[in-house]
């Protein structure tokens, strides 16, 4: 275990930024790129952990907003941490639930000393305090191999004053969790911010690197509503010419598929999305032909695959007709079915961008891709 | 497949009238005691097909009321049969669908020719009229291994002249469903109506036989709401006095565990019912020691297995604590895997049954169950 929480590049392709790696944690090696799919509250919805193995799920993201509300970090600390807990050996990764936190806009209140916010109804509607040592003790006691420090993702579009600040409480805030962290066999990620403005990116990042050594960097403040070019404009710099090369880089929630391409292309080499499990709860698949709604009457005497060019259990044993009728009939396994789907999709859109890079094929896979009828709809 | 639909006795236990046996389909042989899970709309609530297959399930049944309505019988024979459709390789049964066109009471009108009913709104709220003809029709569309006759089932309490109707109706529908049926690779049931009334009970019997050879006997009107010592009174001496006993005897929609056990003994041989995966949606459990009801809060901290007698993959693999936790927050996983236990149960339930009857002590069994803390529960 000399090599826990290290970042073998494996593969760097000569025409893009796009690498192959291998990241070392005590649950295992995670190879990248990767997809990982959130289980929110400690589950992915509708898909058990036998299921997702069986999609080649290499690592599950669990968020501490909602796990700290139920069942509560201690009760997770006491069954032996998440992965006792949900019965998922393979490695977790926490986010800090900054992103949760400021989302609730009305009732955050930001000071020096940390963020004060209320609980969501759901959840006894709640007046909670968070310092960044009091994030970190509770995403050390949920115990995740990767855990993410405390950040503030602004909304967009913000002012750019606003954004600044967000930068500034970013570092200060990574500075303490950096401090307050202490379990060896977890590691944590700084959270690079700083909007669409290449200047506060930059100073973020570099405010960063100077708090310590983390082990890994993510990328937050993107997808919150932009343009997909405009997040371009700043990320494919950012993370091509002045993110470390030594350490993975992980673009938070996006799961768009022409943009974990894209964003490979520029050297991502994490994602996590709600999207396949959300969408697979409306029935909407991803396919090969962009996106599918299987609610759509045209599909009742479809007996093809769902996607003839995937090779996902759900796609190799039921035909369109069936998950239309499931859905139509609201049965809980059709979104089962369809999330598991949408899973693999993404899942394996990154074993394949991985494979053609250590082809040296990575362009190629970017060209392909974007003039396919799938890149046209997402 | 010169055995296909007889039933081998491979073991009488001598002190009960329990008997261990094979029915032989065109889709492999069915191991008796058997439970069935129900898949009403073509899918068991909440579980896959591999799934279904982890927890030892041999055969699942269709409902044709809910499947005449959605997808149709015409989209399921265009699919190639519900096997095809919903890729269950194993044996399906389909039940007549004349429980619950009998539960819309208010717009059911019967004649000597069929029966009009209006569909729930749901299903567009559309008249419809079946004879025994069209239902045959419509099963042998569907395609299952085993077809129910259309029947006639009492509610619980009906008058005598009223259950003694249904027992006329229900011998002269097997008559023309005896008549209508001509898949070979498809067997057709007959179902002893008679309500808690012996008399009635061995007349439908009696006519029953002298329609035709079927290959065996669904055993209907139970269930509807009686005490279960009143059933016991007519069902005991029903199956083990005078059923035959080269066909096998499938007591419809009884899940009650302690039901099962002592059924078992009087010589039942199949089961069906929506009750493991109903209660399992309500966040209940059966377990060797009874109903548990895991939106209890005193399972918050209760890290153990959710039955540490039971050995199916849901109590190997997760704790009351994490169950509760799913449950509480609306996790489908969580109602997928308290489903699963609950179908396992039941099936193990019936494995076990088969065990001890192959090992000749089938009333220790019965015993050792009557003095359980689950059989106090049921």
């Amino acid at each position: 275990m000399d090599k826990l929480f290290t970042y073998d590049v494996v593969a760097q392709d000569e025409h893009t930024h796009a690498r192959a790696g291998v990241f070392h944690t005590a649950h295992g090696p995670i190879e990248t790129p990767v997809f990982m799919p959130v289980g929110t509250k400690g589950a992915v919805k509708g898909i058990t952990m036998p299921q997702l193995e069986s999609l080649g799920t290499q690592i599950i993201l669990g968020n501490t907003y909602h796990l700290s509300q139920r069942p509560g970090p201690d009760i997770i600390a006491e069954a032996g941490g998440l992965h006792a807990f949900n019965n998922w050996n393979k490695p977790i990764l926490t986010d800090s639930g900054g992103f949760q936190v400021f989302s609730l806009f009305d009732t955050v209140k930001l000071s020096d000393e940390g963020v004060a916010f209320t609980t969501i109804r759901e959840y006894g509607g709640q007046k909670v305090f968070w310092t960044p040592e009091i994030n970190m003790d509770i995403q050390q006691k949920i115990g995740a191999d990767i855990v993410m420090q405390l950040d503030q993702c602004p909304a967009y579009p913000s002012p750019r004053d606003f954004v600044e600040r967000a930068v500034d409480y970013t570092t200060k805030w990574a500075e303490r969790c950096y401090k307050a962290h202490t379990r060896e066999d977890q590691t944590l990620f700084a959270i690079v911010q700083g909007g669409m403005h290449m200047d506060l990116r930059l100073k973020s990042l570099h405010e960063l690197q100077e708090v310590g050594d983390f082990s890994g960097f993510g990328i937050g403040g993107y997808s919150v509503g932009e343009p997909h070019e405009l997040m371009f404009e700043t990320l494919e710099p950012l993370v091509s010419e002045h993110m470390p090369k030594n350490k993975p880089r992980y673009l938070m929630g996006v799961g768009n598929p022409t943009t974990l391409v894209r964003a490979v292309a520029a050297g991502v080499d994490m994602f996590d999305c709600v999207l396949p499990t959300r969408t697979g709860r409306t029935g909407t698949a991803f396919s090969s032909k962009g996106r599918m709604n299987l609610r759509n009457a045209h599909y009742k005497r479809d007996f093809g695959p769902l996607d003839p060019q995937c090779a996902c259990e759900v796609c190799k044993n039921y035909s369109r007709a069936y998950l239309h009728h499931l859905i139509g009939q609201k049965e809980m396994v059709g979104f089962t079915l369809v999330s598991m789907h949408n899973v693999y999709y993404l899942i394996n859109l990154m074993k394949e961008a991985r494979e053609a890079i250590l082809a040296h094929s990575y362009k190629e896979f970017v060209e392909k891709w974007m003039s396919s009828e799938a890149a046209a709809d997402y």
